[in-house]
């Protein structure tokens, strides 16, 4: 069994309004040095899979395949 | 500039039907091996100090105060 940990981001320079609406309520409560906020998704994915190589190879193809909008965002993983 | 990459997650044993529905979608692409799906956020805040000490102490306050529901979800992050 491994565990994976999904990180899916935005790509660059992509306006942001979740990140953007939480930056704001940050402000409002005091926090005036915050530079930027962006918001992504994490999702983490139980394998019956022994060998961590062929859990990346999987992982890779599900970001591809589904996880990921690869027009609009990036994906990166850490296999544990 | 400190940048922090926050992980919120739901709690243990809470209901998660955004996971639930992920799953279904990678069984049905042919991703049997799937165990579970979590679905969680991912924040990224860029942070105007040069103190780590005085960047994780707030944003740890910002967890509490703003972006954890702490009744249902638990919170960890990197300061980078």
């Amino acid at each position: 069994m491994v565990e994976a940990e999904i990180y899916i981001t935005l790509k660059k320079d992509l306006a942001d309004p979740q990140g953007i609406t939480i930056k704001r309520a940050l402000e409002a409560l005091g926090y005036k040095n915050v530079e930027k906020v962006g918001m992504g998704k994490l999702i983490i994915i139980n394998l019956n899979c022994d060998d961590k190589i062929e859990a990346e190879k999987q992982i890779r193809q599900m970001c591809e395949r589904l996880l990921a909008n690869p027009i609009i965002e990036d994906y990166s993983f850490k296999i544990k």
